[in-house]
């Protein structure tokens, strides 16, 4: 049999050959081009029912490799349907996870290039560009220069804020316990510290790294949904007396339920006094920093070990990239370092270089400052600056139509980019609602529960949301919001 | 200022338009496949010093966005020289990352959708795919059923060997203790059993999870560096009577030293005797068994508990894509399930559905199923079987090669793609020719420790590598190995 889709360099390549990959490669990149031209037209939420999409597909792999153009013809046919359009102006739900085409490219570029960033040595470009593009962010987000790799500390950029929490949880465990825990394990006496709001992650965090659920305490917080320091004082002391090893507290810059800013400053004096490792997510909202108007977000981050915001969901930038700062990062590597034989090598042994793969859960890693690189060169601070201020003050534009409206009312301060609202009528009001306007196509929201009450969120962070979508979402809440 | 290369469709869009990605996205591809023609003609492995890549690029973040054919003109002035090119066809060190074109488009396409996986209702495309690729991977490679989702197991796609060792030791932690490391963390008692030989991954993953590595025992191996199963329930019986809980046993299909095969059917009895949870890390070599006559390294597989083998190793897929299989979802959902509000949805609470953020560490993912899916159907299983099948024969011809030379030596059993070799003359010697031969610029090679001595590995894995590549490494080593 001969290949079908290339043409081979012997009688039995079954490779897709320089020439093949440039034509079906040109046709890709039309096809995500066309595709994004047209996604406003698609239906935001897939309404497959489970099973469907599995249903269409053969049951066994083919024995014969098949032409390249079936496949497309197959994403198009198949799987669309089953897609629930990310990069539609019209997803407003949960945070947003925008992209843009240079990051497109950017991930083009790593996969073609297919080096591995494990190791300084295994491809010293890979690491560099990451520690490079990770201190323009410092500066781009006028973050403390604590985190920058040119002094003790450095960034790294992880799969999600999930990995990132973990990551910091294990080096404040490490510090805690005086290098004991990775050796001896957990002793069922470390406690973590994060509020009622904080990102289900820390919850997962604390559970993997052996601290237990139990040891997690969930601080109260204010009518802004803000942690209170005071109260987390309070409940370190009342855990040493009980003879436990408080080690971590995770605040959050912008929480995924209300977009609520946690006090930096006061929570990490109280840190600072305690010795507790602090960490800080800012998942979607620290992106917000790149403008000066909103960098008060992140006021006393300077009393922070370590930092995390995701330019993969406000910032163009396609999932994953998490940039992760750490102030001190011998005690990140500290915590995740194993030097087998098969991976010592003269470069690492000089200590002249960073190998990420201490900086991280994983081993191996792909190149993905690359994406970054190519976002913040083709926008430029400015180009960033000016997305990021009409993607506030759309949602600020929301909220004051919700503000001013009788039927319907702000549950949250709507600081930057999340707008947490409802109908008066109550819980069963809101469900249908959601549910009504999801129905639509036109439009996708998710829900949180705020003060027990059932509530819609709408966040503007989608890289082609413009006014008209955001007047769209607005007349659809109201007319399907009517009795 | 107006954006340098875009049609704005507003005066103030920094956006790259459609018709500006559809250009650049073209002359990406290009750039692409100039590369992969001619990386042969590269220096594999690069030979900066460090800080050199840095110390090219500018100390801050452009202010205003450049043209794009500036990126890729850095990309090649500034980062070739910087990069290790791990798809070169003399690439042979540590185990391959090989890529492919169906890959790399694929990879683009999950760019270009952009698409979260966490959730079924997030995408129920992203996760049926996934549910369904991963079901004809086990009847690819002849896997036990009960790793299908169709019965009570099921596949995941993980960004690595390593997450997915540490997953599985997370669901045999909470199994071993009843359901209660999550909720109490780990009581110090729990105990883990691997290989000396095995993968570092073990160790950072007990660490991780809070056993500590005082509690992983490295269990001896056979002079085919295959662990010994009578020791391993020797040393199970010792950690009973010694009041410990063992839980966890990660067996090897290929380790990376030497790629020595552990028996998993004797190891199976053992864990099912004793009701430890067997993981069996198949990284590399799992790939083999798409060949028939490769299948008897997973002879016993049906007694382990988890297995993982990486496509992006040697199965032309890009990094990252590691398929982590378990018996009993069940067991690993209960390990990683969070469900805060916000995620909340009909399908999750239907039980009809998959939703793969309970498979994991992190919380968002890519639509990786795309990429893999994509080789599947390029090449078909002929096409696989194929090129695993020259790579197999490739390695074989050059053991043999050193098998018949009175100056070389075989350091290990080579059962599959990786041939472990030395030269007579010692420890120094050997050094001094892993560091003449990568000097070349020809190939790359990596090392290892077997029995306390330095030993060169050759692995056969790049998608490109021939028979002219192992006869030039070849060559190249005789003549470099020669007083």
């Amino acid at each position: 049999m001969n290949p079908p889709n290339s043409t081979p360099t012997a009688a039995t390549d079954y490779h897709m050959s320089p020439d093949e990959f440039r034509r079906q490669g040109h046709a890709t990149v039309d096809w995500i081009a066309d595709y994004l031209a047209r996604v406003d037209s698609l239906p935001v939420a897939s309404t497959v029912p489970p099973g469907m999409i599995r249903s269409r597909l053969p049951a066994t792999a083919p024995q014969q490799g098949e032409p390249f153009p079936d496949l497309l013809r197959d994403v198009e046919n198949i799987l669309l349907p089953g897609l629930t359009h990310w990069q539609s102006p019209g997803f407003f739900g949960f945070f947003p996870a925008n992209n843009s085409g240079p990051s497109i490219l950017g991930e083009l570029l790593a996969a073609g290039l297919g080096v591995q960033g494990m190791l300084w040595t295994t491809s010293p470009a890979c690491t560099e560009l990451e520690s490079h593009v990770l201190d323009w962010m410092v500066d781009m987000l006028d973050l403390p220069a604590r985190f920058k790799s040119s002094g003790a500390g450095g960034g790294v950029i992880q799969d999600s804020a999930s990995s990132a929490v973990l990551c910091a949880l294990l080096a404040a465990r490490e510090r805690a316990t005086g290098l004991a825990s990775n050796q001896r394990g957990c002793d069922g006496r470390l406690v973590a510290y994060t509020s009622t709001q904080a990102h289900s992650s820390v919850e997962k965090a604390v559970k993997i790294a052996g601290l237990g659920s139990d040891h997690l305490r969930q601080i109260e917080v204010d009518d802004r949904f803000a942690m209170r320091p005071e109260r987390l004082a309070e409940r370190i002391a009342r855990d040493r007396a009980a003879g436990l090893t408080p080690c971590f507290v995770s605040a959050t810059v912008g929480t995924t339920s209300s977009n609520a800013m946690d006090p930096i400053a006061r929570l990490g004096a109280v840190c600072q006094a305690e010795r507790l490792w602090l960490h800080v997510d800012g998942a979607m909202s620290g992106t917000a920093a790149l403008c000066p108007e909103f960098r008060h977000i992140h006021e006393g981050l300077e009393l922070a070990d370590s930092y995390a915001f995701n330019p993969h969901k406000w910032m163009f930038t396609n999932f994953d990239c998490d940039c992760f700062f750490v102030a001190d990062r011998a005690a990140l590597i500290r915590a995740l370092s194993i030097l087998p034989e098969y991976l010592r090598n003269r470069a690492t042994e000089s200590g002249a270089v960073i190998d990420y793969r201490d900086w991280q859960v994983p081993l191996g890693r792909r190149f993905r400052a690359l994406k970054l690189w190519f976002v913040i060169r083709h926008y430029g601070v400015t180009g960033l600056q000016h997305h990021i201020r009409r993607h506030v003050e759309l949602a600020r534009q929301f909220a004051g139509w919700i503000a001013e409206s009788s039927d319907f009312e702000l549950a949250a301060p709507a600081p930057l980019n999340l707008v947490c609202f409802r109908h008066r009528g109550g819980d069963d009001r809101n469900r249908a609602l959601l549910e009504a306007l999801n129905r639509t196509g036109r439009v996708f929201l998710t829900h949180t529960i705020l003060d027990g009450r059932f509530t819609l969120r709408l966040c503007v962070g989608q890289t082609r949301t413009e006014f008209e979508h955001v007047d769209r979402a607005w007349r659809l809440i109201r007319e399907l919001g009517s009795p």
